[in-house]
């Protein structure tokens, strides 16, 4: 109700602060048998940790994650997996100067006209540092996945204006991690960096797309009516800060064409059954056919700038807000993680939800 | 767990699929002490209902709504409100050729992949009549947001390439039903017309936007982390059948703005806290701030065509399809009062959830 | 959230009045391919029915059981499966003089508390009529169990002081529907009989015990924690209308018992893993091991009396109840369907939910 | 679906096994704005605690809580608070003799055949250590409760044969704590105590029975239907370990009552609606009415012997289960504050869900 879980059988409950004790989550209805590789869930961490290149928030955390439940003699029990990260970083001193002032476009305004009370420091439960225990989660997602055959993953594919102009099925992906943008297209990359550090030295931020895919899927996974599986993961999606759009398959440049061009045929290719193109993005009636399915995210320019603002108090007065702090001018190569995550935990809770379907 | 319910607390189960004895839903959760317009919500289903006009599908459908429970002398009492509509043109002969058939981009192949039966008349459960018990129930969630202010309402924004330019802050709300598209500018509104009438001549199906808009919401509305209410609305939106992306706010278009001119500016203005501009479309962290909220929904073009087309049966063979039923050339016209009644669930559902927040 | 829901993956939404439109239920998670017999449902519900024998309510109601959605050609879809009845005999002027008047022990007071509005007529929701809808969603349940060889049974163990002394596994299950109390020994239900004529003379009512069996469990059923298949069990059964107990296994008796008699010893008998007594009901950290599950549910004496009663109005004024209407002298032989159909519910949700276990 | 979550708006998951490193529990849906104390709920752990008198397991765990989120300068701040209690006393390698056995009547059976894997140790997640993350919650539950008026407590009213006979308006509460059996009667607290140091002394154990009072609800707490409040709350009781059945109000005894002696007449007292006897047990139609709530848990003997016993092992070869370890020669003790916790986590949530009733 309260808004802080996700999944409803591959479960998840994220808590903690920017600069509270810790951030953690716990996972209830991973399934019992499964052998977890707890370094992986440090890779993912460490693709969304801090201070992890030049072009993103300088803040100290290791991001070290503990796992302390579930899991025995390396294999998961069906047990609730609880994993905590400490908070080691926590200058709370940072935040005194904006105890009381609302930050333009963060939530300051929008968590005290909720809860007539808040934790300020560094946006409290609204920071995106909440996302680690998504990265978390979405680690043992992956490695259930992973174990059916199903891909997850993600890349840059725009920065401000600068987009990679190839399709999904054209990239490298072994070139997503080979620069710190995570474009697999190393002189797009370069480009996008470049532009990156320019709205940094102006003390300014700057928005991108995130490219999403999900492969080997079988058919039949995702629910009707309301629960279709592109309905989920446009939520999951969306409820990544500073997200403010999604498409999926055609998206909204099925707009503009015809059903006999947008119809994607079946065929049967050594003995399958696929369909020649795939504006569908993999899902008809919201239910995997077995093609790929792939998305595209929109996230907004950060709302820290280092730059002086103008705004508001608690009490209605006009205040000055300062540009200072450490964080990312922009968010995208840090969400790649993020977005793989939510999309894992997605189609790990719908994998899950088939088991239901039939007697 | 199977995908027929939505809202947590406002929470409705819609039922029924295309020729079968009726559709309905279930709210639980409504409020007692509403006085429920029975009148307003066959309206609604009146925007929705086959063969309002020349440019939707011919099907004939009353579509009366009847309301079975909850309500006592014209009250709501506190418990489930049971409304049904009895299906009334159930040409199940028209289905049988299609029976064993998979339609190019229906949910014949990923149904039947599911759950290894279906109800293959016109698509069973996944056809578009399902929204009749969406409609029915937004159309109660609506008179409750009244009740506190509280407005939503949708428009068609672009048909193929022919697009409204127009902000929503600059339509003339009263001409949305003022022609057959619901789109607000009547020379506009002609063009798409003109277009629907033409791909329908040539048998064919052309996609469009729906743009949505909420007003009057008080600030607080929305929760942290998973469930923001932009991503809860996102999921709502595309739920809807052929809907193919979501944006609010800046969307898409945010991406390529700079933190500088994205950040709205807080201001007081005459003793209420408002933003200067409102690319945050109304929530931030995704709680509400009492700005507008508004939103964009792409549409596919309709899968059914008059053209036949080539496809798989269940056993893997190659057949025709034929092009024949009566099916809409554009979905946006009937999809607007589907895209109310949604954005008003979700708004209902948070709205209650927000009593639970404070001690 | 508003209580008219049960279980979380098969799951059911109840809904309307004693004397509304209508009685009905949507089942929301019943998997696909189940051949769905509406006779046997009609069954269930012709025992729970009002006017069955002369010692129950007079009622004229043939509960005639509806099937809307979620069957074709006989077998589940995998869809939401709505059942309705409707409600024939709808005298709304018998209980216009209670309109106002707070019956005691009955939910008239509580509701108007809660919702400030209520539905009087025959205590509108709170009326035993919604085990109609139970009773039909339980008998698709038991169907489902029976499939997998899970039996489910109830019985009248005790009306009044009269007691059947024998334990559930020594009594002729064929001979509980041979006499109108449900109770499989005929000479101890001859008494009961009696007594419940006695009582119903006097214009007064008694209270009884009902005993259910739950037999063929796979071991492994049930939940960690908080959804112990025995606690979700007492929930089940104690939301049935005047039930004030719940014990299983050993019981309100295991109390005095030492662990030394109390420990059910295991042994291989026939290579299958049994235990030597069964104290635990057959659940073991609240999930099955295999052996019967055991349990008995204690039912208070109707509310509703043949006699002048002293009460109270809305307005806090003291009033007379006068005694008249159709009402049961004794619930459990009318109760007894209603067991069999919650822990039905209740072990078709646990099935599934196991399927969920395990890699 | 996998067990670890209670509540619906005051909603919490725990996690942890025995000789893990951790037991935690995250508490989503807890009111901004409530005045923490955690001395309060390390005083409600501690009546919880191993070791704290001669009669009960001498583990040794400080049981020291560690509140990890959601409090910010001593407030709750609506996000979810997250508390953990680490293990300190982890002694495997006791429990090695045992890896491979299933002891009768605990739940090492039941978890290898749900999960084919399991946590050996000391039962894993099977174990009663669980329940500190339950006091923990109910903790703060009962500090919501507080600021109401609302109180919740329980007392052992019976161990073995020996019962305490007087009704609990009659009880003196100053006393419960005063002795290490928590029964109100010091005289037969005594014999109680001398009971548990009996079977001890035998290497056996004895059951015992806990009464719970809630005091002090307003009218029209709980939910119609599947809800009711007392359903609820036996779901919430009988998912502690060892409990074997549930009573409220007139309970078992309702069934030999006529209808006429077991309703509660309504009279006006100073003005407040009351009822002059409350075989009700507070609640009609499973909606409060004001009057108190009272109910009785049958808790049966601990599985665990200081004497050897037969059993099986995993491979279904006969054992020899050596007496030994640390444990409690009677539940019920202990079982006092995990039955206040219950109790507390169900009220809060009707009191929260009860904001969402009317308009």
């Amino acid at each position: 109700m309260a808004g802080n879980s996700f999944g409803k059988v591959f479960k998840i409950t994220s808590y903690g602060e920017s600069h509270g004790k810790a951030i953690g989550v716990v996972i209830d209805g991973c399934p019992a048998g499964l052998k977890l590789n707890t370094d992986l869930i440090q890779q993912d961490l460490d693709r969304r940790r801090p201070g992890q290149s030049k072009i993103v928030t300088q803040r100290k955390e290791s991001d070290t994650v503990h796992v302390l439940s579930g899991v025995f003699d390396g294999v998961t029990t069906g047990t609730p997996i609880s994993m905590i990260i400490y908070n080691e970083d926590q200058k709370s001193k940072d935040y005194s100067h904006i105890a009381d002032k609302f930050r333009p476009s963060h939530a300051d305004y929008t968590y005290q006209a909720k809860y007539g009370v808040r934790d300020y420091r560094g946006g409290g439960r609204s920071s995106a540092r909440e996302t680690a225990a998504r990265v978390a989660a979405g680690s043992v997602a992956k490695q259930l996945l992973e174990a059916e055959g199903i891909d997850v993953f993600a890349y840059v594919s725009q920065v401000g204006s600068i987009a990679l102009q190839r399709p999904y099925h054209e990239i490298d992906r072994s070139q997503i991690e080979n620069n710190p943008v995570r474009c697999p297209d190393s002189s797009v990359a370069q480009e996008m960096e470049a532009l990156i550090r320019e709205v940094r030295k102006d003390g300014d931020t700057v928005g991108g797309v995130v490219h999403g895919v999900i492969t080997g899927c079988p058919p039949g996974l995702g629910e009707p009516a309301f629960d279709k599986l592109h309905a989920e993961l446009a939520k999951a999606i969306m409820s990544i800060n500073a997200c403010k759009g999604f498409e999926y398959g055609s998206g909204f440049g099925g707009v503009t064409m015809r059903g006999s061009q947008h119809n994607d045929v079946f065929e049967k290719v050594d003995g399958k059954i696929v369909t020649r193109t795939n504006h569908s993005g993999g899902l008809q009636g919201g239910i995997t056919n077995g093609m790929d399915i792939y998305f595209r995210a929109a996230f907004k320019p950060v709302a820290t700038l280092m730059k002086s603002q103008q705004s508001l108090d608690q009490t209605g007065k006009k205040v000055e807000i300062e540009g200072k702090g450490r964080h990312d001018p922009c968010v995208v190569p840090r969400a790649v993680p993020i977005v793989e995550a939510m999309a894992a935990l997605v189609i790990a809770d719908f994998l899950l939800r088939n088991r239901l379907t039939r007697l």
